[in-house]
Parts: structure tokens; sequence; C-alpha cells
């Protein structure tokens, strides 16, 4: 028996986000996975249901029963589709478990939620108690949480990249942000729809939601806290490969900055953190460069041709956009290295 | 005999364009190709060459050699690497020939020029005899011009997407203008390089050339004519797919408009286009809805929220980004149907 | 009015084959298109449902209903799926039209088709009428038929490359063929499933329906023909790419046979066919040589180490092997050149 | 200091395998890199070069030179281009290293080489002190050796898929062996060339070295200790995708075997191997199922129809195929747990 470790029940194992926290907690030597569970109805053993996570042949995925959760974990990944993922964290958490929810549900107030995800939000007193869990800049809260709602992909690619310049007021407050965004179609999920189908999105390229993505209120509220008091205009765009969020951001800088007080707000912000590179004046961050890792990586340029600060930066949506960071705040709630689990490299090429 | 016919060469026959020339120009009925010719060395019958040019039998790559080029041709196609194309496109010209040069060499002003390309200008005389050959927009030049400079494709993609509203005093002229576009490799050419390779630009995307494009300058001064007097940040990113520019731009008109302004702008200008499609409210181009062909597809969404105005265009580089548009003038000269050979419709999926 | 045209409908308007079909049929001098149905219940401008397809202002996707197609069309095509298609094409022929039916429906015998399509057959008086439409091997029974069975795509491309090698008793007819095909993944249909979206699809590849695809009886039933009396082991494989089939045939000839024989055999059929390319000894076809166009390349190789030939051949499945072949049949019938509208030169890259 | 780590180099860092080496022993515990070279000329610090290998601070990559491998390293892969990697491997093993050489110098006799790979033979008693490395049906020479021959990846995906059945008996030792094999680009390495970029691969498939693969004669020899007496024809294809190969072989027993034979000979000899999966009649492998990981997928099915036995196999060129099996020899040489560094779950989607 492993009774020192973490038991650790993953609600929405078959989703990508899912299939990547299996991937990972495979390696944590603190974990073991005593539930998986998702939408199905038979039950199947999940080495055959998933050729791709052998290893687990103790695991059946099953159908939720909030009793069986329960009593089998600890703590729980809860990564169902917004509107049904909040309430089983919620429901977990207030029988006095340890949970992370990957979906939106926890994410914004009832009245902002309700605008943007167009169904209703989970009770007001939930989202209260969650705490935002962009580990780098929420560690401390993080540490004392045991509900946390995990970041959205697009809100942690944007977040990373400009809060160092908000928080540092180098950049004007009031100024709408212009943010174009680009991911690969994994962050869609795993149901199938025709836009997602390779014979339509392969050598394609579109914006969707346009004016209208859910992260937007997400992120807003979020860089809000480091003085931001504008609006986002967010441009998600999705590109025809499977992982990976490439963010574009343009500011114009009222008084004259150079490159060198951007990379000082930044170093001042990131010099430590394990999982994000910030490159040098001319060095620009690529998609690939992140693939499967927990890491994000930045670039900048300011152009003085035209006076505007343009940003990049890059993460795998389904790491450090959703399943890395869950775990690694997982480790931070745990008392655990913060990096455990997560080391592993990205996949190059 | 084709007596009637007008005899062409094509120059750069191996390049991505000149293939797409040979393709579009093998359907037109006014046509015969007498020439083709490239950097080889060794004389190759061009099907041998490639297999995907079926149909020309009667053709051999040939090396360059003016004299033999303006023996046998009407008119050309000048479809070189920049620093090259503009050279002996002035050569052919200045022997009497129709001369249509792809390239960036005649683009720009000779100042400008080297600034940019980082490579000596051509004689001046030739660019101020060039017409630029923005089809829609420069019609009745086109119609008695003898020297072509093809608009780059990055180029074709803002400037139809923009100048309606610059022209239409929709959007403040001083105003820096933001453009963040992506490509297919095809627009990088066809010469090996490590960072065109499937096993690295696949699943990937990154920005190339930041704040260093050599179409900056070739839109600036395009739009100027238009009243626009700001500087561009034009943002170019390589995408893991062949075909295809993706524009998104963002302006922040300083008065209010909404969308019908906006339609109105575009429609005044393009209601008559063959080749342009402006999308409704709500409705966004895709980069698959024109690949293949000679379109340009434009959508646009004034956020209320922020107060920006976004654009996006969509055409395929190789197409009306290149050789299409290339044809499309030719044809302008030669006084034939605008469309002869273009009709082809987008491969879909 | 364009009383001198054919009056055209397509049935199935919105599939993958329907979409190739309006595309070639657009750049037909002697087709007027009139109708287009599919499944849908809401009639829409066919611009506004496919931006893909411009230039059919006059058009509306309809709901499919008889009286109006056989009213409205002197020649159908019918690209549904099987099991549905072949009935609808025999109620149109049997009202007089000319029909080209695009589906497996009408290509085996009753016994045959229920086995390998798990579904009823047609009656059997519809499939002793269509004529099995190889165009290149059945010109004088399709130039008289008024109803044809459109060949799969796996068959057209196995039986193109196979049927001069039986015909000429190079190949032992009773050995079991071996045949290992590859496509992309719009041979599959427009249906949206897990397994065709580009998350599960990009950089994959992967056999399906090993041992049972229905193609199987179709291309023994074919070669038996030309003298054929094995079976065929036809393994279909999926390709993280879009258009084009590629097969690779293994047969061990019991006598000694070279390549002069092998291209004999091929030259002797194909010498003057204009859609079909046979590479000389040492180079062999590529998928993206044909992409888009209505071409068969064959290549081959005796192997005298093992004593194995090769034979590898390549098409575009919604072109020569659907759309394409359709519209080549469609001339037969008409009397009309056989390349018309079908003389585009493969999209290359 | 990590005294009780073994000092590793790693020459060809810069490669595909390299790199991949890297991230997998960056895992390793009781590993410490201690010197990576290439055949560039400039030193630069590695993440620097890399982005996509960072944690590595402290190492530079350098020109080899054998004397500074020698003196800062106990074991050393070697993953240069065939034709230079073997006499480094000697080089080294001469001096007293343990090392595990990735090209395919090492892997053939002399005489053979010279035919196949088409430049001179490094010394033979190299090659006769070299072990194959095939893990799984060597681990036994293995763990006593001291300089490795790491096996090919087309041959390790047709070996591990064949050899339980030549060894069984099951299929005839004499009959020709058919294997139509596909990889990902990434098995060409990383030079730069006009086949493997992008716009030429993309959307492409297509037979290489038809006949001529130097991985025919590494299969022959292998598949002969298990008493196959034939000669095998390979079929080398390209994906278009980055990783993965991708097996099918045809075999014709002759004397009559159903599923449970081929069943029963997979598990008696893989029962307990831990990166080998033998899928259950009418279940079969996919490329994705194992990318990233050490694994190696199989799955089969008897063709009752035809009697041909089919036989899948996948697996990850640039692990289990080269550096993840490269790994998995140096822990079977050092007496490391087998699986050590090497348990990464497939990277999915």
């Amino acid at each position: 028996m492993n009774r020192d470790k973490v038991r650790v029940g993953v609600i929405g194992a078959t989703g990508y986000s899912g299939v990547e926290l299996m991937r990972i907690l495979s390696q944590h030597p603190h974990v073991v996975i005593t539930y998986v569970a998702g939408n199905h109805h038979e039950e199947r053993a999940l080495s055959l249901e998933h050729p791709y996570l052998p290893g687990f042949s103790n695991l059946t995925m099953e159908t939720y029963q909030p009793e069986i959760a329960i009593e089998r974990c600890d703590a729980l990944f809860v990564a169902l589709p917004s509107g049904r993922s909040g309430e089983i964290a919620g429901e977990l958490w207030r029988a006095g478990k340890v949970v992370i929810d990957l979906s939106g549900d926890l994410r914004l107030p009832g009245a902002l939620y309700e605008q943007w995800y167009a169904h209703p939000a989970v009770r007001q007193e939930l989202v209260d108690h969650a705490v935002y869990g962009l580990t780098e800049w929420r560690r401390d809260l993080v540490r004392q949480a045991t509900l946390v709602a995990n970041p959205g992909c697009y809100a942690t690619a944007v977040l990373l990249a400009l809060l160092p310049l908000y928080a540092a007021n180098l950049v004007p407050p009031e100024q709408p942000l212009i943010v174009d965004a680009k991911s690969g179609v994994s962050g869609a999920g795993r149901k199938a729809t025709a836009a997602s189908m390779l014979a339509e999105l392969g050598e394609n390229f579109y914006a969707y939601k346009v004016g209208q993505h859910q992260h937007t209120p997400e992120i807003e509220s979020q860089l809000a806290q480091a003085g931001f008091r504008g609006r986002l205009l967010l441009t998600t765009q999705l590109l025809p490969c499977t992982r990976g969020i490439f963010v574009s951001a343009y500011i114009q800088p009222q008084s004259p900055i150079d490159d060198a007080d951007v990379q000082a707000a930044f170093l001042n912000r990131y010099r430590d953190e394990p999982f994000i590179t910030v490159h040098a004046p001319g060095e620009y961050p690529q998609l690939k460069h992140v693939r499967g890792s927990n890491r994000c990586h930045i670039g900048y340029r300011m152009d003085a041709r035209t006076g505007v600060l343009q940003v990049f930066s890059v993460l795998d949506n389904l790491q450090k956009g959703a399943a890395g960071q869950a775990v690694q705040n997982f480790n931070v709630m745990h008392g655990f290295a913060e990096g455990e689990a997560l080391a592993g490299l990205p996949v190059y090429p």
C-alpha cells in the first residue's frame, strides 16, 4: 500500500486535459491515482480505452459517483466541460477534499460568468473560496487553498506575458489592450465537431468567437489586480496543429521606454521562476519550443519606428495552460517540490 | 501555329510562384508558353523535372539567356529572388517586351529599397516606369503599362483590407497601424532551409523578421496614397501549412463608427470586384476558403467594448499574392477579360 | 438561357465529392448547374453555406425532392452516402435522366454488396444496368450508358495500376494479391467523427477496416475480368493529410520478368491516355504530384533480390477517385471532349 | 559533485537523436551529462542554441575532441551520421569507455556495409566487438557489452514484430518477406533538404530508396538468427509528419495457423516486456499511441480469405527507434533498472 502517498482522482479522464493529467501524475513520486471517472456509462479498463495510457493496469474508467470519489481520494482534479465541472468540484470540496478545477466555472463572479459563458453560474460562495491558481503570481494563496480555480490556457499565456508590465507601471493602464492569440485545436476539447476535423482545419487558419471569447473577462479581472483599468480585445484564432498557445500582444507605452526597461520588469519577476524563460531582445519564442512541457517562453520588442511594444508568449495549452499548471498548484498545496513530475523537457521535434 | 496568341516566357519557372504561373497560364486561351528558364545549368524536359507539371511536353527548362528570351517571347513573367529579378525584368523591358516582375525589386524607391532589402537597388529609372500592380486599385495605370511591379503577398492582403478604410477617411491617418500577419511557408520560397523543414515547422508557429519585414515600406508607401500618414508595425509569422496569408489588422477609430460604415466603405470599392468577397458582420474569412484561387476574402468587426476595429483578410500567397495577380495584370495589360484563366474555384478541402 | 447546355444537378452537394463536382463543373463550357441538393432541411444560398464556392449566386442548397430534380435537370450526379445514394440514382434514372452515382451502391451484385456493406442492396435490375465507369477501361460501354456506377477511390487506384499486368498475363492470376493502401482523410467523408479530428489524426497513421474494406470485392470482381482468379488482401490506412490515395502493390511473378516487360504492359494500355503517367524505372509517384487534378501516376520496380514486383499508384481521391472521374464519364456519355473541365494541373505545392 | 553518477557524453547533440538523448538523460537519476559535442565550430551555451533544451545551464556545445571526451566521460553516446559515427565510437571504446553508437556503422560486416552504405566500413574488429542492442532479444549480451551498435529505427520496428514468428517457426523461413514501412521525416535527420521541407512533404506521401534502404541487410541478418533464410523487400515511405515508424508486414504461412497461434508466439516472448504491447485480435496499433515514449505496439491479423498474415508495429523512431533504446541499453550495461528515465507515457494528443 502507498499509505504515505496522496490518493488522487481525475474526473474527466478521457478529455485531453484529463489524459495529460494522467501522463503527468504517473511520474509523481507522491501520488497514487485511485480513481478515474468520466461521462461514460460502460466501465472499461483504462489501458484498453486509451492505448496511449499504458501502465494503469489497475484502473477502470468509471462513471462519476460522488460517494465513491469521496471515499477513494484525498485530492481530485476536475476537468469536465464548463457548466458541469465547477458543480462537481464544489461537491467534492464541501466533502473536505482538496480540489483543483480546470474549467472556467470558478474563475469569475457569477454575473460576469453568466454574461460570457451563457449558462448558469455555480453558487457565489464557491467562487469566493476558490483561489485563482496562476502559480507564479499566487503562490502564497495557493499554498493555503483547498479549492483552486485553475486558469484558462489563453489567460495563462496572456497574464504571464503582461502582468509584469502592468505591475511595473511600464504601460498605460487605461489603454485598450490588443491581444492576437493563436491556439492548437486540442484547446477545443475532444468532442468531434466539423470545424476540428483534419480535412477542415489542416492547411487552414481562422478566427473564432471573435470579440466574444470567455477568457476575456478572466484576463481583464486578473490584470486589474496589477493596475490595468482598460478593456481587452482578445482575438482567438485556430492553428492547424494540435498543441500550443501563441500570444502576440500590442501596447503603446505613453512615456518612452526601451528594451532594457522591459527586460528589467520581466527579470524582476521571473528571474528565479523555473518554468519561465524570458528571451533576450532579438530572440523570440516558438510554439514548439515548449510543447509537451510545463514551460512558458516570453519574448518582446520595443518597436522604435511606431512606438509599439510587442510581447510574445508561448505555452502548451494542455500543460502550463491546463494539466501542468494544475499539478504545479497541487504541489504547492501539498508542500511538495513545485516542479515534482513537471521536469520533463519539451518534446522536440 | 498559335499566331494570334501571346508568346509568354516564365523566368524562374522552378520556384513556387513560377510553378503556379505555369499552372494558371496553361489554362489561358490567349497564351502560348514558349520559354521557361531558371537558374539551372542542365537543361531538362519540364515534365521530367516537375511531374506535377504534365502537359508541357514541348518545353525544356533552360538557363536564362536574354537574347533567347527576347527572341521567343512577347511577354515575360520574372519570378526570381529579389536582387536578381528586377535587373532581368529591366533588361527584357528595355528590349521592348511586356514584363511583369514578381519580386520586390521594382516596388520601392532605391533608398528605401536598400534600407529594407540590404542589397543594391536597380536603377531608379526602372522603378519609375514600373506600375505597382495592385489590380483592383491601379487598373487604369496597369492598362497602359508595359512594366509592372507585382505586389508582395503580405502587401496585397493588407492593402486590399485597409485601403478602402483610409480612402473613406474612416480611420485616423496618423495612428500607428498594427497588423498581425500569418503566412504559409511557401511564401519563403523553395530554397531548403532548416526553418522550413516539416520536422521544425510542423506543429510550430513563430514570428520572423520581427519589425523588419521588407513589405513594411511597400505597404506604407501604398497606404500613403490613400491618406495614411502613420507608421506600420507589421508582424509576420509562420504557419505550419503551405499556402495562404491571413491578416489581422487593428485600428482605433477616433470618431464613432459602426459596422454599417465599414461595410459601406468596403462595398463602395469592391461591390463589383469579382475576386473580392466582403463578409457580412459576424462572418469571418478562413485561409482555406481561398486556397488555390485568385480570391481575397475580407471580414471585420467593430468592437464596441474597446473601440477597436478589427479587419481580417485572407488570400493564397501564390495566387492573389503572386502568380494569380500577375496574370490578372497581364490580362489587363493585354485587354483580355480580367478573369481569363483565373476563374478556378478554391480547392476545398 | 443556356438552351444548348446540359442542365446538371448535384445531389449531395455539401459532401466533399459534391463540392469537388461543383468546382469542376463550374469550369465546364457545356454545363449549367440548375439544382443542388443535400440532406439539409433549411434552404440557404450556396455561397453563404460554402464561402469556398463563390460564383453560384443563383443557386440555393435544397432538400432533395425527386420531382424537382427531374423537372430541372437533364443529368444528375448523386454523391450521397452508400445506402441512400443508389436508390435515388435509380429513381432519377428510371425517370429518364442520365445519372452518375458516386456511391458503392451500384458497383456490386446484391449478395456481395450486403456481405460487405452491411445494409440492404438496391434492386439487382439497377446494378445490372449500371456501367462500371472506370473510364480508361470501359470507354465504349460508358459511351452508351445512361447509368454509371462511378468507381471507388481505392478501387480506381488499384485497378489502374494492376489491370494492365493481369491483362498482359505478366503476373500469376491465382496468387493472393497484397495491396497496402493509404488515403487522406477526406475519403472518409464530411461527417464529424473522433477519428478524423486533427488532434487525433495529425501526426498519426493507422490501419482501419483491416481485412474488411468494402472496396475489396469491387476490385476483385473488376480484376477478374482481366483474368485474376485469386483473392485480394487490401489494407487501408489513414494518412495525416486531406487528399490522396497512395497504393503499394506486391506481386511475385512466377516466370522471370523485368522492368521492360512491365513498362511495355503499361505503355501498351496507357500510352495515349491523357490522365495517366507511367514513370520510367527508378522514378516513383508522389501523392502531391496529382493533388487537385484528375491524374493518376504509376511507378513500379521489379526487385531482383526477392523476385517481387512492386507497383505504386497515386491519385486524388476526390478527383480521379470520385468527382473527376465522374465528370470524365459524363463527358464520354455526352460525346464531349473527354478532358473537358478536367485539364487543371495539380496544385503544387 | 556527483561522484556516484555516471559521467555521460553525447556526441552529435544537435541532431534529432541527440536532442532526444538529452531529453531522456535529463530525467535519469544516475547520470550526469558532462560533455556535449557536435560538428559545430563555434562554442555556444546549449540552452541558447536550443531553447527547447532548457536546464543545462552548465553545458556548452563543443566541437568534438577525443581527449576531452575521454577525460570528462565514463560513457558516451555517439549519434553522428553514418560514416563518421562508428569511427569515433571505436576511438572512445578503445580508450576504455562504455560506448553506444546510434549509427549504422557497427551493425553490419564490412563487405555488406560497403555494399549498402556506399562508403568505407570501419575496421572489422570494431564490428566484431559491438553487440547489436535490440534490448528485448539481446539482454544478456548487452549486459556484458562495452560497445553497443544501437539498432536502426526501421530495423527495430520490423524485428520486434517478426522475430517471435520466425523463432516460433510459425512462418516459412525461405519465403520472401514483404514489409511496407512508413516513417515520419525526423528519421531523415536534421540536414535541410528540399524533400523534407513542409511545403514539399506536407500533404504528401511517397516511397524513397525503393529496394535500396540500408536497413534491409541489417534486418535480414538479424532475422537469420531466428531462422529466416529468405530475402526482405523493405519499402520505406515518408509520412507527412515528424515522428514515428509504422510497419505493415505480409507473410503467407504454409501450414494453417490462426490468431491464437500468433498471439501465443508474441506473448511467449513479450508477456513481461514493459515496453511492448501486443494488441488482441481486432485491435491495431496507431502511430500516435507511442509518440514520445519508448514503447512498441504490435497488432496482427490472420486473413482467412487470402491466407496472408498481416503484422503491424509502431514505435517512435527517435525513442525506441534510437535514443530511447540507446538509454535502455545503457541501463542494462550499467545494471540500472532497465526502464530508468524511460517511463514517460506517450504524448497524446
